[in-house]
């Protein structure tokens, strides 16, 4: 078999995530086979790095899937001018490499790096509104990167799941988490080892209200203890959030 | 009376432009003005440095209104406040100043700055794509330095102008033009007296034109010579274009 490895951006704005399923129309997954079937003539099966959630976007996902050799008759380059050619605006691929038979993305996967964008300018921004979550009160950064402190390094992030049927574990290692604020933007990043439904959008909702001041940094760990999503914060939308990579040994 | 001067930015996608016309709905000048009238119970006029074209967007137009003293009852801030509460996310009000009696937004300028923004990375950019030009083809941009050498100065950009009943002297003086490429976006920048009907954008097709090797550097002479619309480049489309500034005394 060849195995083939896309890194693929998308504004996520339109979409129903990155997963195909059933019978939910339009998803990134979805619009992406479709067009490696027609170049084919064969279905293909694209494994994805995780699922992005509905309006998420990404800087660089990665996905590979793999065909019988005989099939495989496009160079690299020529999938990626073929995908780009039948893609919608808002979905990329940024480049198309050979991988070695035993890559997946999903599996193989290390690590991942995730941005959330929050606007705290004194007059909002306009033309990255639609990547920006906007906040009219002002956030303390100084406490929330205190609060980031408890969160970094190996836990059960239960209570920052919003899956409460997750029967696999729920431990997650967190390697860090960095905020920086530039031109009124501040953009949190989460380097992690794999992250849980809405993790990283719960993760910001509790930042958000640590930054408010409706919740103490020092609360932090008491919220992990609980292993209850009812003590973390609320769920930061979609919007502002980017898959910004995806990392392999 | 007081003199009133606003900063305003706007993402002007959505707009018929920024002159309130007739019978034309949805301008910028008309939104500002409901809404400055609902503020203090009268029409207010309002005088913006120049008119841009719907689809052309704004870093920083310049607007002014006078209103008897009597009625003047609400500071700078309060003003700001009160537009940025009720107009809509794609325009903001960045700064209201209280101005001279004699400060006139159009009549006082002395110059402004406009930037187009062409994408000619070799992947289509995502992100910024309702603010680019897309180019497939490649730019050879010292041409269009070398172009762009004839243009700066004191002409007759009858050429350059989309009014064929222009009037008034189609004389502007263009003082700079600069071009900025960083990770595969072109930023033209123009920095004139004044410019006339579409001439910011008939100059980036011109460039473009050169850039892609449809027309020779040395002919823009000739171009501005023969004061004939045919002669110049196309009009390039409103959506890559960004009023950055506008120069007072």
């Amino acid at each position: 078999m060849a195995n083939f490895c896309l890194m693929i951006q998308y504004d996520g704005s339109r979409y129903n995530g990155w997963q195909r399923q059933g019978n939910t129309p339009n998803t990134i997954q979805e619009k992406l086979e479709n067009i490696l079937e027609d170049l084919y003539g064969e279905p293909v099966d694209l494994n994805g790095s995780g699922r992005t959630d509905a309006g998420v976007h990404a800087l660089r996902q990665i996905a590979n899937y793999r065909i019988p050799r005989l099939l495989s008759r496009y160079s690299c380059q020529q999938i990626q001018q073929f995908l780009n050619s039948e893609l919608p605006k808002d979905i990329r691929v940024l480049a198309v490499e050979k991988a070695s038979e035993r890559f997946h993305a999903r599996l193989s996967a290390v690590g991942k790096l995730y941005e959330y964008r929050i606007d705290c300018g004194e007059v909002a921004n306009i033309f990255e509104r639609r990547y920006l979550l906007r906040m009219e009160d002002p956030l303390n950064i100084e406490r929330m990167r205190e609060a980031a402190k408890y969160l970094i390094g190996t836990h059960d992030f239960k209570s920052f799941c919003d899956n409460p049927q997750m029967k696999k574990s729920t431990e997650r290692t967190i390697f860090d988490i960095s905020m920086d604020l530039q031109d009124g933007i501040l953009r949190i990043r989460y380097h992690g080892d794999g992250f849980l439904y809405h993790m990283v959008r719960i993760l910001t909702g509790t930042l958000i209200e640590v930054g408010t001041g409706d919740l103490m940094p020092s609360l932090i760990p008491s919220i992990i203890e609980e292993k209850d999503r009812s003590s973390a914060g609320f769920t930061a939308p979609p919007h502002g959030l980017f898959l910004v990579d995806v990392y392999y040994e």
